[in-house]
């Protein structure tokens, strides 16, 4: 394993201190237990938004906390769970008075630990659970859809709606709007190694690709030979928008995630192959994101995730945002 | 070979297509010859920054064209120079009359071609080279040192000053100046295939690593075997610090760059190394960027930069920005 690491027990304490170094003017991190909060409290009137997940999924959620965005994020181990403590602690912090609603990717662990949380907490709560993944319908972390990167999206709108300083039940409902309108669909090209384990998560011979992959390695659809980029972008946006059932002449946003490991280059080559399906079906793309965003450590890959946009959710997508990892 | 590509031809036409449609708000893609421009015109009476390269290191220098950076760029094939046509062309759209400002990495194939480039030309014209690599004096491809990720830092600083209207004389003093108190060094911890070649660029054993690597992953100081992020960071601030003499107490901005297949977790664990060699020589970080800014298609490695800062350049670095890769 060749990997920037000191002690592997250190990766996650090493890299949260220089992620809250880096970005100190933002982000204040907290240890024992471990959470990310933005630097300034919460406005009293405010509901707080906090996320978290498993680690190995940078920016994912740490790089998204900040005006505009989360609150607070919870990061577990690398592919692992946060734990109850980690986030009670989280929401205690952030806590304005008016509440707080957790945005969980819909895996096994992470739902359980958030519901044991919540348990703790004696101020009003609330939980969106994302399942924007259509690649498979129950999986190896999961019961029902996987959340992948539109947990991006639902937290940016979201985010920018709290900051309007709207009730829970309110941003709840918005939230789960937005993940009903999200679909995502993923490939691998390699797989990855976590720090722990020292050895990769899977193996994928030198000619194939994981169609549907999870974004911790987990089995997809299928494995097949690897294949033109456009004929791997056809069968995700085909997946995609078969699912999402937007009419033609509906406005989009299209995300094109790398996983860590997939050149700039290649994911811009993806958004003209993606565009090119898009186009061809009479949705018009009137938002565009592209970069790593919701990763798998150094994975070679990316997904597509589309998301049918009203008036509404355009404008609190273009709101402000100021966090590490999404700025403008 | 696995890359999201149709055919290797075209690469570079599809992913610039796709980066033009993803960010149609900001930038304008011309083909043949090629080049990157603002969507809108250069102001009157603003000088015009242009700077360009070979392809694979995105997002430099196509992600930094916009409000408060570049007015241009123009991207060669991968890891090849522009041709000069496409630079003079550039210069062309963009010149509003103040004349322009070339910012270009010390590459004797880039420095050739930009030199006939201006040849070419009827207006004023000025050229800052970038050299802050010191792994190496002289190089597979350069005489003198290499220009890598602190081109980002000049590109930054330069194009703020633009946007005030100084003169073009001005600003190549300024590069000159933001380039000479900045200094970089890389690791390679895998090598990066061109998709034209098919193959990987280089070979490194499974426990080697190349320290002083190039950018297109030409060979650096010497290999060694594979040791903790505190060695490798260690190695490289005290190359970069011993170069830039910058004395205690000194004001820095310190730049985690990484080659495109590193997480960002990784990243921030290097971040954390190299603050506490900083830290131990009394140098102060008052500003940071960390993520993929200079890449090396996917290459594992990253390079680290330390510019060294005063008041002036400070306020220059703050000034709104606002690229596909760079916004505040």
């Amino acid at each position: 394993m060749k990997k920037f690491v000191n002690r592997v027990d250190d990766v996650l304490t090493e890299a949260l201190r220089g992620f809250g170094a880096a970005h100190r003017d933002l982000v204040a991190v907290k240890f024992d237990p471990t959470y990310v909060t933005r630097a300034k409290p919460t406005k009293v009137g405010k509901v707080a938004l906090i996320s978290g997940g498993g680690s190995g999924h940078e920016p994912l959620h740490a790089g998204f906390v900040g005006t505009g965005m989360l609150d607070a994020a919870c990061p577990g181990a690398v592919f692992t769970s946060p734990t109850p403590d980690q986030m009670a602690a989280a929401a205690q912090a952030v806590n304005s008075g008016a509440g707080v609603l957790f945005v969980v990717k819909n895996y096994e662990g992470d739902v359980m630990n958030f519901e044991m949380a919540t348990e703790l907490l004696d101020f009003p709560h609330a939980t969106v659970k994302t399942n924007d993944d259509v690649a498979v319908e129950n999986s190896t972390y999961t019961t029902g859809r996987r959340g992948v990167a539109g947990t991006v999206i639902v937290e940016k709108i979201v985010g920018a709606a709290a900051e309007e300083n709207r009730p829970l039940a309110a941003l709840r409902e918005l939230g789960d709007r937005v993940n009903g309108r999200t679909r995502s669909m993923g490939v691998a090209l390699s797989s990855c190694t976590v720090p722990a384990a020292g050895k990769p998560t899977f193996e994928l011979a030198g000619d194939e690709i994981e169609m549907g992959v999870g974004i911790h390695g987990e089995p997809g659809r299928r494995r097949v030979k690897h294949k033109p980029a456009d004929d791997i972008a056809g069968e995700m946006m085909t997946a995609i928008t078969g699912d999402l059932g937007a009419k033609a002449g509906s406005e989009v946003l299209l995300l094109v995630n790398g996983y860590g490991g997939t050149p700039a280059m290649e994911l811009y080559l993806m958004f003209d192959a993606a565009k090119r399906v898009l186009d061809g079906k009479g949705l018009k793309i009137t938002r565009s994101l592209v970069g790593n965003y919701c990763t798998s450590l150094e994975m070679a890959g990316c997904s597509l995730t589309v998301t049918a946009l009203d008036a509404e959710t355009t404008r609190l997508w273009d709101a402000p945002v100021h966090t590490a990892a999404l700025r403008w």
